[in-house]
């Protein structure tokens, strides 16, 4: 074996269930999780992880399957692994965690993703408000390309990246997160109207017992019930990495994330063969199990030497990284704008959230022109490599954002010019995704979580 | 000649105030200002026009100037241009009028811009809260690259572009956005804390009979008074493209912008030799005098074929476009995550500005660490052609926004590494970008504008 | 398993010799080597791969096992498989192979391989008259990325890509290969000078018994004897493909192959991680064990319809190909001239080989400034993403040819600039290439093969 | 006027003829020919430059004029230049200047350009044997793009540059150049068959008095006739850089240039709108008047440093560059192989220059399978950014260059697919590139010339 022959240090057996695998999963963050296994600095190591959806979501002609995803077990990660030095010390709270993604890709055997929006009721996505239904489409990989059985014409090279990739939380930080998350869930409807609020979406994703699963501690006991009463959910991404889902944090990337315990205690999941920006459909990239070989270097002090907090308290930081030499090289875009008035009409200020959603709301329209549904062009949008950008931020009142599209993606020109579109509506490029309206089962009062 | 020198249909005379031009401008957008040439598709023609602050922010060394600029005056535009097909007929209201811009740059003999914040009794800018005091650099152009005499150690390609493209909208369609920025104007302080109000960036920018000009139509005649009443302020970007600052617009790229009016009535100003995503400093991008060249072709009901509205009228649209093949080729980039935290610690929800404004402040910090000052780091993101996503925007509560930089725009190398960082704040690499206080001449009462 | 999960058609077991692999190997092209599998259009399918000198090369601290490489080997081939339509038919002489390249990359477990000189009394190298003797670097692999420990300070990103790949011959053109490349091998020396034909490498690589391995066909037997009388050595690229050793061949590119034979026998071998343009040191990609995952269609008839011979039969074809979209991205190359006049100052015509060969020279001698020696510098350019360049072809006497090179693959700034170059001759890296002077128990009759 | 603006050195007034201009221009290298302007370290100043035929190929609808050319007057270069560094001091023998193309183009007013093949009667050009007319193909830009009226369906944008840049050559360097040439040009038809050396092109350009043109010299004085007899033609490139036809040396790009007599001496000429590598056609590139602005450094005792000669004296060195960031970004390329077969089947040795003429021979008979002549795509391949590679030198007997194409200069897709190509030989894209066979009364025994 070479040196560099990647060390597996969490293998997934994917006829077993999450919580059934050898190595146990977790899907909470807390720094008293304990690690799974130590790696050494410069080690190249594999961690093999579930989907988002743990094995949930199947490759078949529904997407009832989604409507029954239990969101408080989302997302069972593979880790925490302990990072030590060449001497065998490990990183220190204050340190920088430089991983390299030296590769990624999805499980062997296992060559098929998905994408999928929630019923909102459940979860719901960002654009719920015009597309309340789950749908899912199902991905094959030929290699490096995806396509879809429910989105005929359309097939590309993905940005593979993990959705999920951080480090333990202090429980100074889990503090901090625990009681900003809170007063948001509290409070948050008072800045909104009823009629909003009713079909809002939930606003925090707090602790609860419910499906939470802590590795190798077992259920049941205190330290369990402790953990369990105040381990973050996985969903949003914080200061400590987390589930920011950027696509861009692909092969050859490399993340310096801030060390808050002892060990660093990485944990990784939520594998991602392709996303565009923003994941806009919720469990929105092309979702799959997966690996990543990593390589790890301890920068140390380097917290406090490259990552001045701008927050009141020295843990309000947030990761950084350098963009890997491998993404998809597209050239050609057709680009869609959005500025912040919403569908009503109405002018909203500097609101980028509300910008992006008009950019996606017109691109959805416009590749519905093409003979798509715009239920696959939501899904379209959400799992290729398109580009969601910024452009203006400070024309008051206006935020501009676009969506930029690589139109490689598709097996016609879909760029406009003279004449008739010559695939209309009228041309349906039939099959369409896979489409269930909610069945009610799991009420909004029970289900407090959000996303993916 | 060959059949394909540009025709200049807009001279600019540097040495001349911008109402002295012979080809007159306006800084307003109405259907009834008169155009100033006539264009055929197919053509190449040549438009040059004034800087944003056309003339009133000069190369010198302070930063005063910018809180003397008349925002009132902000954009003289270049046009309104009448495009004709080639039997003749003009542009009409319902089609697309694709323009090429085949090639732009600065004015000859004005190889030279600024870039600058406003102060933030006067205009602000997005990081006003942080950044309260007008600041200036001068950037020197270099054929492609530019740098700054306040700003060593820093030069790069910019992605020349216009910040100003548009039609003139049809009454109708002022109309509405007449309405619903004095809506904002008048009700947007409700949803806001007092302290907030206070030093708040003006709402929106009405109709004002103040430093209005427009075009061959004299001031003081009826007709004057009435598109003065009416006319819109250019400063955000709209329905008709506009001021939407978007860095891509650059060579070789092509907008598709809805026909409002007979003839299309195109205009443009405020070119930009480069401008990060956000313009985030406000005066933020280069700004520079400039020329485009470009060609227009006519899509005959285009708006309807391409561009179903998502607003309440056929008029809520928003341009495409195509992405040229020349900008700028950066293989290394670091960047900065943001989630919507605020500053003070509170969460807010899913609020992609604020993620965006962290991004930005985690980079300034980051960037000056290595010698330079804030002020010159929020110049540097404003200017320098780096990226701005919206990398997650479903994972409730946290948005996620990425502000990605090109690490070759310095000679220094900038990324992360084990040990001190060799030049520390102790080896401020001076000089600074120029800074000035405001005075307070012109109050914000006064001054119910914002942007650039 | 879904779908595109790639079947398994040939496995390569690393701690077996090549002639004895479960699925047997080969190292001629003959149209009479019977195919090993059966694949169709459209399926997915792994082939794995010895590397070029089939395991004799081996990750240790000398370069003597290059001078006891047996040349008359060269190359283990997997394969030939046939490809069926869908309909089960197969492809038939006149069509066209496309070939997707889906995924490559080293075999798990072997994430390793070397770069090699030959002597010149043993097979030689593009430039054996300056580097006499055999030479080895190891490269380990990170993911995408590459070292060696006998190079400190380089590492990159591979484009991985499979030197041969190829269809197999009919009988004419194997006829045709034969006549040639023996009038060559006879005549060749008539236009050289003695000096120069003493240390001239191999002219051809004919047909001979000697180490000749045909996949099922025993040894010995009158099918074996007829078959290694006839069957051409893999050495060059040829109308089939081949050894053609194409940088570019790597993920997701497509190639579209010429069939000659009933099922079009593909035959592929000789996994590169990495390589620069020009293989110039002989043994010269980073050489490897690997794996192919690719899906075939067949164009009926495609051969006549895109392929017009330009040679004397219609069978004078070349293969054509797309390049793939994932390639290492850099943005920053130094470049090297070399005009075709050669080291003792004699002006050749044209020569766009020389040229070529002059632009290498100037970059090892530029790169040995750097704190490396030459055989190092040679190593380098013979195994990174370089490019090479026929720069310009008219202008008489001398074609102009250029060498780019990624300047990203340094931990240092190699960009010429004032003073003094900090790493110097006197700060040599050590440590370098492994070396060993050829012992002579290969003597060049009986060797007349050549390259890799 | 900003510091950066170009100061004008060489003014060329097109409607002049290139003997008129007010500063002289030169056809010759010699150390001898005096400066005619100064410029300083870090100045950005201009040169224009007139098309490498000087004004005598028209815009016009015949190829008569290419047979008309004076080859022994091309090229006319703007210069020589002083370069001094900031203390006045010049730049001297053993120094390296590097020169920054900070923007270059079209002159204004002169928005096109040609692209030509000689009668092989008159200089040829690389496939003359098969294309043994002259032909010719107007270019008109529309910004970065240019399209030509006798190729319908082609677009693109180019990848501009100089066509020659260059330093003066000291007299012992001019000695080696006339020396190594006359040898080639008296000695060259020995290597070859009477055949061949009958439509053979031009072995070399020695110097000559006809049309040599001096600057400031006067024709016939003893001065002139010295330099006349001595002085280098400008055709090929050599170790003083001069006409390489590199076409990344393009907006943004370094080159680093020896220096051989004081000052420099830097000449330039020959610009090209576009051009593909090899430049195939011989007045290939997308010939035009131009504008370079440049900023040069002297990097004292650079020569020395970073450039080790390579052959029998420490003058045999040649330039490097970087490339700059703006080239032309596509993502999609259709390759096409050659080997070094010639036409007649005969094999030949490692023969790079054989291959690429395969490979150009391949690609123009696909391209000519889309409705093209033979010699349209002759003329696009020429003149269009595509990449010619020297894919692998080293496989005996077989070198194998590749020739990349851009596929999206075209409006159709070019790729294989099954079927029939529907735009075949049958709807020829006319019109045609003009073509014109010669007439003869340019002989060649009074042409000893060659190239552009």
């Amino acid at each position: 074996m070479a040196p560099t022959t990647p060390r597996l240090v969490v293998p997934i057996d994917l006829t077993k269930k999450p919580w059934e695998q050898k190595v146990p999963l977790h899907n909470r963050f807390h720094p008293d999780i304990p690690s799974i296994a130590d790696v050494t600095e410069g080690e190249v190591f594999r961690v093999e992880m579930v989907d988002c959806r743990a094995g949930a979501v199947g490759d078949n002609d529904t997407a009832l399957d989604l409507n029954e995803t239990d969101l408080f077990a989302i997302h069972y990660l593979s880790g925490p692994i302990r990072v030590l030095d060449k001497e065998g010390m490990p990183a220190k709270a204050g340190d920088l965690l430089a991983v390299e993604i030296c590769n990624l890709g999805p499980l062997p055997g296992s060559e098929w993703g998905y994408t999928a929006s929630h019923d909102r009721e459940h979860g719901g996505s960002f654009l719920t408000d015009h597309f309340p239904d789950a749908t899912k489409a199902i991905w094959y990989f030929e290699g490096i390309y995806a396509y879809s059985p429910q989105i005929p014409g359309v097939r590309f090279a993905g940005i593979p990246h993990p959705g999920v990739i951080g480090t333990a939380p202090s429980i100074e930080l889990l503090n901090i997160w625990n009681e900003r998350e809170r007063e948001l869930e509290e409070n948050g409807h008072k800045s909104m109207s009823l009629s909003k609020v009713l079909h809002q979406r939930p606003f925090a994703c707090l602790p609860t017992r419910e499906s939470c699963f802590l590795g190798k501690i077992e259920e049941g006991t205190p330290e369990w019930e402790k953990i369990a009463k105040e381990g973050a959910r996985t969903i949003p991404g914080r200061e400590n990495g987390g589930n920011c889902d950027i696509k861009n944090l692909s092969t050859g990337s490399k993340i310096y994330l801030p060390v808050f315990v002892d060990g660093a205690n990485l944990s990784t999941g939520d594998m991602h063969f392709s996303q565009g920006d923003g994941e806009v459909s919720f469990c929105g990239a092309i979702e799959m199990n997966g690996f990543l070989d990593l390589k790890c270097e301890i920068i140390r002090g380097g917290m406090q030497e490259y990552l001045t907090p701008m927050g009141p308290t020295p843990l309000h930081v947030s990761p950084i990284f350098e963009i890997g030499p491998v993404e998809p090289r597209f050239s050609e875009w057709l680009v869609f704008e959005g500025v912040s008035v919403d569908e009503s009409g109405k002018q909203h200020y500097l609101d980028a959230s509300l910008a992006y959603k008009r950019a996606v709301l017109n691109a959805i329209d416009y590749i519905s022109k093409f003979g798509y549904s715009k239920e696959q062009a939501y899904i379209i949008l959400s799992a290729c490599p398109c580009e969601g950008r910024i452009s203006g931020i400070v024309d008051c009142p206006n935020a501009c954002a676009t969506l930029a599209i690589p139109t490689a993606i598709f097996d016609q020109d879909i760029r406009p010019k003279p004449g008739k579109i010559p695939v209309g509506p009228r041309a349906v490029r039939k099959p369409d995704v896979l489409k269930c309206p909610y069945q009610g089962n799991l009420p909004i009062t029970k289900n407090p979580s959000a996303s993916a």
